[in-house]
């Protein structure tokens, strides 16, 4: 939609790759349609994942014993985080949608990209409990998660020997986004695409320009143990 | 038991913290049986979570284009994977139980844990399909997820708002440590540790210790989806 707002958060070392190619396929897609798209390329970053003491900018809260959660917690309300936190916590609040774009890696994403949710999703800015899930601060936003698997489609089937794809989705749509208050559209998942034949991989790219087109007409899922578990 | 070695693969920044205090009595614990007991302190060794290039030595396997998954699986074979995976793998190789002590973060291990299992447990080292589950390479090994949350007991159950505790661990226990063969003890998670006083702290550690004392007696889950959604 024109004047939409859209950042991708990008995990994959190789432009070249399927996933190189998802993010352009999105990027191009979401701009014609008249949106701004935003991408934060995190191993052209080099976005660092690990939570520490960097990332909290002078003096600490407390000198005595290190708390990551309280620390941050405290630099955000004085605006002491470290610059490529405020950054990033910038492009998400601008936003409309994130999509996430990344190889499954261990049922999860790479720890480059769960860094990023480490490390910028600060209490006080997405969250503040109680205000969580439905009363999460980046509320009226959609997120969207997007990866390759190394697995086959069979195998991520309930009775398949690595379970329901939607098992692994729990911790990363709900635990994540959903806690955010983020509303989640529907996974794009593409198969085992190194298994597959360079034309059927250039469908799986059509595909997905096919489903972005109409994109902002998607209900979000019933983010709920249902939907996951039943 | 005596002989037996353990390996912790522990994630704080505080060794004064409820995790540091947790891996400590794990130590005595287990050092007192006349185990033998190895700490990963991944903070205190800045580990690397990001999986790039640099986990290779030497000249690339395809120098077109960047594939993670196939420059380590190489690298592995001709032992050209970078000094500090060596080392993670050797400890892995020798343990008899592996335990992850870590605060969870969003429904998950911190990222620089999550890093040490994307780069650590390389094709080939720990798995190869179709060796995985039940005869992945790392099978006559036991794991336990040691972890800490911020939400309350309550809240992790069926009904409550982040539902049952075991919806997050299949993503670890079941997609990571299972399917490399590795048998999964139940975990030990600590709720909520900051909302309590220092004497339930205190509680917790002995807790822990005890439990510590009959670890080896102590039969391994069914690491099927019946445990964790039934």
């Amino acid at each position: 939609l024109p004047g939409r707002k859209v950042l991708i958060v990008y995990a994959h070392q190789e432009p070249k790759s399927l996933n190189g190619s998802l993010k352009s396929v999105a990027v191009e897609e979401l701009s014609k349609q008249g949106c701004s798209v935003t991408v934060s390329d995190l191993y052209a970053m080099q976005f660092e994942p690990r939570a520490t003491r960097n990332d909290i900018v002078g003096r600490l809260h407390n000198l005595e014993e290190f708390d990551y959660g309280v620390e941050v917690r405290e630099a955000y309300k004085r605006g002491d985080l470290s610059s490529d936190l405020i950054e990033e916590q910038k492009k998400v609040q601008e936003a409309d949608l994130l999509i996430f774009q990344f190889p499954l890696y261990w049922f999860s994403m790479p720890a480059i990209m769960k860094g990023w949710m480490d490390r910028v999703l600060v209490e006080g800015f997405a969250h503040q409990f109680p205000d969580c899930y439905s009363s999460g601060f980046l509320k009226n936003k959609l997120a969207l998660f997007s990866f390759t698997t190394g697995g086959s489609q069979e195998m991520y089937t309930k009775g398949g020997i690595s379970g329901d794809i939607r098992y692994l989705l729990w911790p990363m749509q709900h635990g994540i986004m959903h806690y955010c208050g983020v509303k989640v559209l529907a996974p794009h998942i593409c198969f085992a695409p190194e298994s597959v034949s360079e034309e059927e991989r250039k469908e799986m790219l059509l595909a997905w320009a096919q489903r972005l087109k109409t994109l902002w007409k998607e209900k979000p899922i019933d983010c709920s143990p249902e939907w996951y578990f039943k």
